[in-house]
């Protein structure tokens, strides 16, 4: 079979692999759609996760199955389904106690380009199929099938992890892809002002449609500044990090009110350390919490993120802003993906027409 | 002053008093608007809370403030403020606990028309002011301002304690004013199928509006088999009660999944006891939680709701269905609420066009 | 291999079976030490699980694998373990919602000697051996092992639903062995005064040995006023059911603060409701919640629970008042679980001396 | 009245000043037995607070009520009581929010020896009595009284902010007084190994008589490598940081599993900034949790930390090394703790004997 590889760090190519071995307990798909996001660039061209040799890129998916092992009862061939980029063991002792995106160890629940070859391929291997699986319901708009694999899941978390409760005031930092789910979800977790900060337009125009009441544009001055001022000096409730770099925290923590919560989906690419001011963490004892997780994957987590797509509560199907057609061009996709012009937000490749 | 009372059990009748003493602590208002509640009805004529005398009606109100003790630092004269219908003592062991709403014993934080006079007179008394008042927003519908006291923090309760998740499923039995703002507060808490137990016509095209996914009507059959026929037998993963009577709790437990929650803020005005059965409840090892509580009161808990209607989230003047104007227009507001029509929801009375 | 078995309701007897095949993630064990329970006497006596026909009994042992299939990754033939009562399969919905102890449908987590041959034989089979063994840990009482299977997971779960804080005032209602371990559990989340619940001599010692303040007995008075009249008629923070029967839960609602829970372990075997008393449940809106589920079972459970044993926190092994040793004697064993003498807390089968 | 006070950075003294006045919801008390702080050294030595002149020092009395405001309904002169450290103004939105020692600001709820005068004088102010007063116990130990102002309650919040659940594994960085309380808090919260980071011997000696398993002391090596090397390279489920430095974060990173907890108490008094190691914080997605806050204050919490000491569950008063009898010996007091030496873990300073 056929596939897109990272080659070693900064080189991409075509590479032909055996199709894989399907264990008992697992599945073997093949796309219907593929997405490319901003870590397999990371992963290739700053050698994010260390190098790797001619292995298959990517982890946004939806499939059909092609082959289960004899120990699965819930899936079979000719299923369309949809997959998580987070593909856990539900066995491991991580999983049992709640973090099942961490089993074998922290982070290693992301196995898709990372332990093991990725989705961008004529066929991919999903392990633990009963627990990571889910069919693709009926209708379901394919580009908004994709977002489920990592963009929704990711965006959505940061919510969950900050907590957030019916009327607070929600600053969401970063409005990408992850960021505008985050806005998304909290809007629908119950927040009353959402202050998203950005600044590329369609990013900001659908920031807005998805519920953010405020758009906080660092272009306009300080970040911080601008968020006091529109709070009367009192900061938000809680904060989600969906972009910035290390430094974003300390502006997180200087808007943040006593007893909040930061919750973090940005994956952190550089440097040493994360630097939290002393004083406004309350030199320690401020109660401002700070989390910071992997999206949670498994079937449960598709179908219900999945349901609230067919209830029409969420519409990730507009973050997809450039189609594709064709498996050979996940390549120009994620190539676009690298470049980020202005007026991306997430490219799509559709397999079949 | 003057004030619409309840006389005895079964009687009520229009009463004049002296105006209430401000403690150090307290405000004095009058109101702005008013509505009767189907808990007044309650009191009068099921006589639920037992005999009272000459004992001013009434816990839903808009005000103005006239008077504050010398303690009051956050308030003034002409304030114009929201009033929760529960007004707890914050220092009290059961407010330090979480349980403001029980100070000084179960449900005793409900206080107006319960152990001292309510809001349907020319003035009313509010302990401690700076924890239970909050200004109303400027430009705040005065309707959605008159719901926020009671109907709007009574349904989101419910929402609340059923602490429904991302994507989840669940019913809410019982669509009268509270139902249908728990309807709405499941909405914006990230539930995805909603399904709304009712058959006036008027509330299920509210319900379908405030966010529900579809109306089981139990004209059609029994509201266990619709749910789990709906569901593909596996029930629902919360269940709200904002309606029915002690019998609704087997029907809850029916259609709920292990690991699911029961939000009960139905108040049980009759009857010796609950029936919770015995096989659908697992056994009593099913994990089927059951929860019930009285609205938590307080200056927090309005503003974040207030925040919630400023920020377009929720439209509570939609449950208003009729209208009058003057405090004499409680009397026939109450009277309605009695009958209750069938194109009622809720009616308001404005104090002055 | 041979296996003592409920026959038909009200009839035991010794079967000779096939020993149990062995799927790619199972393991087959033999047993090291055993233990009947009260749920093997209801199983076989009260008919509470339906008719079985040759189905081996018993759900609590110490095992040793000798064999493991071919994707079984942490455990190997000659491994000496602890297994649970509970065998979830943990990459069911159930387990990825957090209720692994309903996997499969509403208490099917437990399968030994319910949908499957239980323990009490030469050989027995367990589901997911990485996610359901643990290693017996190097000097481990067998005793306290054997008890870790049922008697203190459930014990412990109590304590958890309940979700004893720092200094909160708990009664324990039922101390037989299960009870037993909710007090000691009760001590070691940070409750401060214990009442136990309980009349028999050797219980009550063991109560007060593990924890426990008070002893309630109910030969010396009506519980609920025992309890009132120690707690200044205000009642405890937290109930654990450990014990009683359907209307227990009244006199548990009745000695609840506002706020309380109420977490019941105990097997409702009778009885078509349990009614919960309207008044003192706060006509539905007091915040006393009314939880109960079956234990959790798992690995990491285990695994945790054993080094609580291994550090000295907890001391199960006191709970075997009478000891057996070889297979065959799990028959009187089980005679003396049903006879129940007063100085039986829990029996103990060694197989091999 | 007369009281020991800081007259400026780096200088105290006794001063004179006039007996507080009584508001209508407050108390003035005279002392019984009164400590010396860490914190009062920093605040007088470091200016952690910054500059303060003629404020009366000291945070931690047990008191007897001389005086009590119009409004206080459960306290009277000679009532003798327990204060905390922290007494928030219990109708402000933050309490409401649940976090009442932020009341009126970051840290605010602290206002002994920072917005007022401390309680080193023969008399003191005490905010909203009913809600932050309680009353000693008949019968307990004045040591363990004065300890329950900010030592045990302190120790204890590090435990609660880092959750820690049953049979989990802990480690507690710092074991000066506060990490004590903080072993011992552990210990019966329910973990099983806890890992006391020190090297005092008498701090040493009481850590494992509080509970701890092991001893882990720097001068053996580093803590980090020592923990991983008694856990299999595995790390701990949770962390309590009750000592160390701004450093001291990336030790406990470092040790911590993912989805793990620190649980800070320590006040971080020098530096701009905490450094996160951004690799053991798992690149932001790691689910390392970082708490950290003031100990709550308030009746209800001292009800229940009374409690444990009366049920024999904690001895706070083996922390008291060094005891002192008359008001006038608080500055002796205060110069130990300032110096430290070796054999010091707490002085207690009792008015009269």
């Amino acid at each position: 079979m056929k596939g897109f590889a990272m080659m070693k760090i900064g080189e991409t190519g075509w590479v032909e692999k055996e199709i894989p071995a399907c264990g008992p307990n697992d599945a073997i798909c093949k796309p219907l759609a593929l997405a490319p996001c901003t870590s397999d660039v990371h992963t290739v061209w700053a050698g994010a996760i260390g190098d790797r040799h001619e292995m298959i890129l990517g982890h946004e998916a939806v499939g059909e199955v092609v082959q289960v092992g004899s120990e699965v009862k819930d899936f079979k061939p000719g299923d369309k389904v949809l997959i998580a980029a987070i593909t856990p063991d539900w066995d491991s002792l991580e999983a049992q106690a709640g973090y099942a995106m961490h089993s074998g160890g922290m982070l290693a629940g992301w196995k898709f380009s990372n332990f093991k070859d990725g989705v961008f391929g004529e066929y991919f291997h999903v392990n633990d199929a009963d627990g990571n699986l889910c069919l693709l319901p009926e209708g379901m708009d394919i580009a908004a099938a994709c977002m489920l694999a990592a963009m929704v899941p990711t965006g959505f978390h940061g919510v969950e992890l900050a907590d957030i409760q019916f009327g607070e005031t929600v600053a969401v930092i970063g409005i990408g892809p992850v960021g505008l789910m985050s806005v998304a979800a909290a809007a629908i977790r119950g927040a009353s002002s959402i202050y998203a900060v950005g600044s590329r337009k369609n990013c900001c125009d659908l920031a807005m449609e998805f519920g953010a009441t405020d758009i906080i544009n660092y272009r306009n001055g300080d970040i911080v500044e601008q968020i006091l001022a529109k709070t009367n000096g009192k900061g938000v409730d809680k904060v989600v990090v969906a972009g910035g770099d290390n430094d974003t925290f300390a502006q997180a923590l200087a808007i943040l009110k006593p007893g909040g919560i930061i919750g973090n989906v940005n994956y952190l690419g550089e440097g040493d350390i994360i630097p939290i001011p002393r004083v406004e963490w309350g030199v320690g004892m401020g109660h401002k919490q700070i989390r910071g997780g992997l999206m949670p994957g498994g079937r449960l987590r598709l179908e219900r993120l999945a349901n609230l797509v067919m209830t029409g509560r969420i519409h990730p199907e507009k973050l997809v802003t450039h189609r594709f057609v064709g498996l050979e061009n996940v390549e120009p996709a994620l190539m676009l993906m690298k470049d980020k012009p202005r007026d991306l937000i997430k490219p799509l490749v559709i397999i079949e027409e």
